[in-house]
């Protein structure tokens, strides 16, 4: 099973709102994912993408990518969402493709950190489109990261 | 039937995701609605309410407050969210209430220029917290409102 594969499945199996939001992970390379969610379970009074769908898919993909990035480092993180903005720019009555980015150097930062002291933040920018790239939604957020492997990096 | 329990019966009617969040509007006094919402079915793999859930319900919450503002003032209104910012402040094991909240100066402003203009735009403010006062989350955000009664209202 894939990374990303596995991790949809723990994302189900946990959260039980994100089944609601029916997203997939559709493709993740360092410092890039991809997400999918269809309209129809996110459709709200005017036929278009929920305002409320669009905050809860972005706040999953920036802690997804956080995630990964951080799993690919240290053995076990546990990673929590620390604050973010979100700008509506255009209502989307279609399908939505989320595209979750962090920078080169943020993520350099983010990966020796984690490694070093056991916690780390990371800064994310992200996009909400039509699948033809017309944007509905620009999304900035930080996530936090601690390495559960150690005792200093484990918040009880 | 109240303002209030019509309201959320066509907010559940018309947007499936929000039967899933599971909200419920307590009051509402005029710049000041308090919703509530179950930990259980915004769980996330903490055992905390998941970030995308609070997300979710604050969006709705200041949503649900500018309609139910517009609507007191002018015939048929149109809501749609034009941005927001979440600072996370720690997690919430509990069940949560969300408390949305207009100054008196920004909902008497928006009142003359929805009647005048046909269009207004709305700040709001608001907590999610537990149900003993522990705060969670804050966030800020602007509502755009339009009157439908009204042909430069309408946005096609």
């Amino acid at each position: 099973m894939s990374d990303l594969t596995a991790l949809a499945e723990r994302v189900r199996g946990a959260i039980p709102l994100t089944r609601h939001l029916d997203f997939s992970f559709t493709r993740w390379h360092p410092g890039d994912l991809l997400l999918a969610a269809p309209l129809a379970p996110n459709v709200n009074d005017k036929g278009t993408f929920f305002a409320g769908s669009q905050a809860a898919l972005l706040t999953l993909g920036g802690w997804a990518l956080t995630t990964l990035e951080g799993e690919a480092r240290v053995p076990q993180v546990d990673v929590v969402a620390a604050e973010s903005s979100l700008q509506y720019v255009a209502p989307l009555a279609s399908d939505a493709t989320l595209h979750i980015q962090a920078s080169e150097d943020d993520l350099s930062r983010f990966a020796r950190r984690l490694v070093r002291r056991g916690r780390a933040r990371l800064a994310i920018s992200a996009t909400l489109s039509s699948p033809s790239g017309e944007i509905a939604a620009r999304f900035t957020a930080h996530y936090l990261a601690r390495d559960l492997s150690r005792p200093d990096g484990r918040v009880d």
